[in-house]
């Protein structure tokens, strides 16, 4: 795999109790250093909206056709609003690596659900997403976690190892987290 | 100078006849690759609180003590928010370099400033904004112009020097047009 591949990476913004729409960011980079473009959408708060609205700011880019692999913070976003990685990876066509920091609490996310409609919904696209896979980056002290669609395990690793600088979240993670906290905040958060 | 000094590259965002605020991004980089955070303000279409909001957005921010040198997308924000790029300094102590793409034309902003009120005051700005320089980059084809305070012609030609990429302007300037272009308009302009 050449280093410079374009990868996208997408993170939502802070958002409050009164917020409806959540701003979601997806950072197009070339390899690990270059910026090349900025994508930006909304999604509802706790809605159902989150897979149509970010396969549509995707498909609409004119980015789109360069994209090898869309790099997920997490599969929930603005609260509750679960991607699901399937119905993304059919309706863009580009392979999905969904990182993850800490091993879901599946319990808690079943129980936090209960309080949403379209819960059994919600919770059949959690459980379908699938087996969760470590990484352990060569100049990293912690694993990677991921879910993944459309590629190898050992591509997906390959894009993991390729994308890490010195944070401990590929870089176009880190790059769409800064954006969308430092236009949500006024400040971006180093939580990356 | 150390190729990884913090330099704040400072744009406006995209904006139409309705808005009244503007959004205003920051890219705080270590050197021409690394994005360390991202800062936002919003000033007044045509207002007077570019120079204000723009310290604010820099001293506010935990970034405040890196940060080097401010580059800015030239010195009107917003329509005819001019920056005062005097009072910038003073308010931040930060040296600035203000990059123009096209020679300015003074006569046709003169005009264009009548439409507006403290018409005089915001000619003074521009006025006192002082000599364009030119800077040929060993490796661009055109020259970078821009307009300075608070450092030697020398440090501030060198500032260019280890910010320019593959693009016609210094990357922290690019990145910046980038996240405000892609959050106004949902996809970044490929201007620079």
């Amino acid at each position: 795999m050449k280093d410079e591949i374009r990868i996208a990476g997408i993170d939502d913004a802070s958002f409050d109790f009164s917020s409806k729409e959540v701003l979601v960011v997806c950072a197009v980079m070339r390899g690990r250093n270059i910026l090349e473009g900025v994508l930006s959408t909304h999604v509802t708060k706790d809605g159902m909206d989150a897979t149509d609205r970010i396969a549509e700011m995707v498909n609409n880019s004119k980015h789109r056709e360069q994209i090898r692999v869309m790099m997920l913070d997490g599969i929930t976003f603005a609260g509750f609003n679960i991607v699901d990685i399937d119905e993304l990876y059919i309706k863009t066509e580009i392979p999905i690596i969904a990182i993850t920091r800490k091993i879901p609490d599946l319990k808690s996310i079943k129980n936090a659900l209960k309080n949403l409609d379209e819960a059994k919904k919600r919770w059949e696209i959690v459980k379908k997403t699938g087996a969760l896979y470590e990484h352990r980056v060569s100049k990293g002290k912690n694993p990677i976690r991921f879910q993944m669609r459309g590629m190898s395990m050992k591509i997906a690793q390959d894009v993991i190892e390729k994308t890490i600088y010195r944070a401990s979240v590929p870089e176009p993670i880190r790059i769409a987290h800064l954006i969308a906290t430092g236009i949500s905040r006024g400040e971006s958060t180093g939580r990356v």
